[in-house]
This record gives structure tokens, sequence and C-alpha cells, in this order.
């Protein structure tokens, strides 16, 4: 059995929603489907730049002045001694330093995966952060919310509380997201099958990445929010079977905080 | 042996560029690839909905007043007695309907192409239809010519002409173009290995998309073209050798043109 790998995530203030960050989400995914030792460390928001630093994680983007942005997840690995940043590099790390265990992003599915991760972007990302950026801020611990509000009100150029609110323009908002949903479903069932996850039976990388983002609605709402009951029902209730199908991947360990 | 497939083009003013159009060409290069006999129908531009309706092809989009859009590809097929439009369609329907010819789409990939096809349109169609439809307008008979014309200035609210002029103009096109396939090249190293194709050593329908649109610039441009020198030349001649390997299924038959 290797040694626990790290896993460095963003805390949410309640327990419930002690786990919520869509990016982290993926890794979760990845190594709850792997079946691999491991345990979370704890980043506020502030933190982030100092922990990546410490820990030799590398960048993720540049900052509007050219400086390094860094980002979660990373994960630092004792078994191999290495650090790796962003979610889709990590599950290719794990793929390949982990043979043995299910692969997410098969060999000859690798290139179309870059490829599906830039269209997902495009199509999922821009109104669903819209409604849940909003949402997520309320949900952090006292540093995190201000660090958050404060980077996000910049990106937005608005306060976060008139992006989105309950009401026509949050309606517009979700009826995008249903939209970007149906899309996948019409990929889905490009060549005639009726597949439930982009490899076809089996959960891939692909997945994770939807799942992610769907997950964070649930969290960060709740099970009886109008917008988690309505993304269920959403294509026939393909998107609620999916979501089932991730439930046995979803356990998250008490962990660590950072230690700076 | 099937009997021969019925695959309608739209035919050049020269023998050199009798086949030219990217769209077409995918379909070409999967009939060419799967080695199954067909043969061409050649129509012209304004024929083309005259065509589809008297073989029962599907449109394929909508016009702006909401009418039915028919392009080509289409193609009958005699041996099941039907009639496919798109070219994404008519891979699928020749891998379920010849099983034994090379597989372009693999099934644990069919979501992840159409999740590329999409990536594909947003990154390379722009800018280089800018500089290829002005050039291509001039390489079609005189019927086709003026109806491509009159279309393509609607769609580009401009003439022709004016569109991407050789100087700074088409520089920043080609250059954009460029940035595109370095796009392409990035997904192809996402997981650290050099693969010259989508699917890793074997060609896809992925590649047969990137390659009809390439080719394109090829026939239209010329072989000594600056366009086509520089991209061969792009990211250290990778899409000089992926052309390479799509010489071999180039071939184009006489055809016969359409009877309204």
């Amino acid at each position: 059995m290797p040694e626990p790998i790290l896993f460095y995530d963003i805390p949410g203030k309640t327990a419930q929603q002690k786990a919520w960050s869509p990016n982290t989400w993926k890794t979760r995914y990845c190594l709850n489907i792997k079946g691999l030792p491991y345990k979370t460390v704890w980043v506020e928001y502030p933190d982030i730049e100092a922990v990546c630093r410490k820990i030799g994680a590398a960048a993720t983007e540049q900052k509007a002045d050219g400086s390094p942005y860094y980002t979660l997840p990373v994960i630092y690995d004792p078994n191999t001694k290495t650090t790796v940043s962003e979610s889709a590099a990590i599950a290719r790390y794990l793929d390949k330093t982990y043979p043995d265990t299910p692969r997410l992003i098969p060999y000859e599915t690798d290139a179309l995966h870059a490829a599906f991760n830039h269209a997902f972007r495009s199509i999922l990302l821009s109104d669903l952060a819209k409604i849940m950026i909003p949402e997520t801020a309320k949900c952090l611990l006292p540093r995190s919310e201000a660090y958050f509000r404060a980077t996000r009100e910049v990106i937005f150029g608005s306060k976060l509380e008139d992006i989105s609110p309950p009401g026509p323009k949050r309606d517009e908002h979700m009826n995008s997201v249903k939209k970007g949903l149906h899309t996948f479903t019409q990929w889905l069932e490009a060549d005639g099958t009726d597949k439930l996850f982009f490899l076809g039976d089996k959960i891939g990388y692909a997945d994770v990445t939807v799942a992610g983002f769907i997950v964070w609605v649930r969290i960060i709402l709740g099970a009886d929010s109008k917008e988690w009951v309505d993304l269920k029902a959403a294509d026939g209730g393909r998107w609620g079977k999916f979501m089932d199908a991730f439930e046995k991947y979803e356990a998250v360990d008490a962990g660590e905080d950072a230690v700076l």
C-alpha cells in the first residue's frame, strides 16, 4: 500500500460544506475512484500561494501583471516525492504512476480529453460561475471569504450580490447551464447509443470534470434547492442518474489544516 | 464488394482544384481510408438544395428565416438505400455499416469526438475561413462562384477582396491559424507523449477533420504558397508530417456531374 498522498483543498465553513470547490472535487473524485490512500490538507485562500511555494507546486496561470498565479488542487505524493498542480495534470500523473488503478484518461482518448476540457470551459463555466460564486462566498471561513469576495468582484466588475440574484437573472443563468448540459447530452448520444459516461460504460476524466461542477451546486445550494432539483431532472433525469453514479466516490476525510 | 457509394461534392474550376471543399474532404478521406468503392457526383452550389431534396438528404442547418439549409457532403449508399448528410454523421454511419473497415470513431471516443468537433470550430475555423473563402471564390465554376460570392459577402458583411488581402491583415489571420494548430499540438502532447494523431498511432475522425481544413490551403493556394509552406513548418514541422500521412488517401475519382 503506498503512503497517503497529500491533497491540498480549500475548506468551507461547515462540516457539510467542508469540501465544496469544483476544481478540487475533480481530484477528490479521481483519488476516490482509484482507491488511493490520501490525506486532505486544508488551505485557506490567502495562504494558497505560500503553501504552493513551500511545497514546490508550479503556478498554473498568470495574473494580469504577469506574476505567477497559484491554484488548488495540488497533490504531493511522498511515494515518488512529486508535486503536481492542476486537476487534469494530476489525473494524468495518477494514471501513469498507479497503472493498476482504474484509468481515467485512456491513452487513445488523451488528446480528445484535452479538447473536451477546452469545450467544457466554453460551454458550462461562465453562467454556472455567475450563480455559484456569490453563493460560495457565504460558505467560506472569514479570511477566505474576504479574499474570495475581493478577487472575484474584480473579475466580475460587480458586487457579488448583483451578479445572479434569485429572480429572472438567476433563471436566465440556470437555463444557460441546462442548455450546456443538454449539449453534453447530445455529445453522449452522437452515435445513437445512450451512454451515461463519456467513455461509454465507465467513468473517465471528462465525467469527473462535469461531476465536479455539478456537485458544487448540491453542496453549496443544498439537495433541496430549486437549482439542484432542476439539474437532476434535466434531460429526462440523465444528470440525476449521472450524479448517483458518483455518490460512492464522495467520501471526504477529516484531513488537517495546512501549516505555513 | 459493395456497390459504389454516391458521394456528393462541389467541383472546382480546374482538374487540379476539382476537389477542394474542406467539409467534403473529410468524407473523401473517410471513404479512402476505409477503402470503400464510391463515385463522386459533382454538384454546383446553386443546385445543392434541389439535389438534396431529390435524393432525400436531410438539411443540416437552418437559414436565418428558419427554412432548411442543405449542405454537402451527402452520401447515398445503394447497399442499404440510405442517404446521410454531414461529415461526422457520415463517418459514424460508415463505421457502423462497414465494421470491417478501419474505425474512425472508436466507441469509447464517440462523445469526446463530438466535444472535439465543438472545440475545433471555435479554434481554427474563423480566421482560416477569412483567408480561404475569398481565394476559394476564384477557383469555382461561374454559377457556383456567383452564388458563393453573394452568400459569403452577406455572412462577412464585406466584399470578399477586403476580408484578408495579402499584407498585415492576412498575416494576422495566418498567425491566428498557426496559434490554433499550436493548441492542437498542446492537446496531442498533453500526457507528455508525442502523438502524431489524436487517437495515438492511427488516424481517427478528429485527424480527418484537421486534415480536411489544412488540405484546403494546399489545394486553393498551392503547394508553393507562403501560407502552405508556413503551415507545414509550424510546430517544428509537425503539421507537414501530419499531412504527409494523409497523402495516400487523397485519390479523387473523375466522377460525374449531378443530373437535376
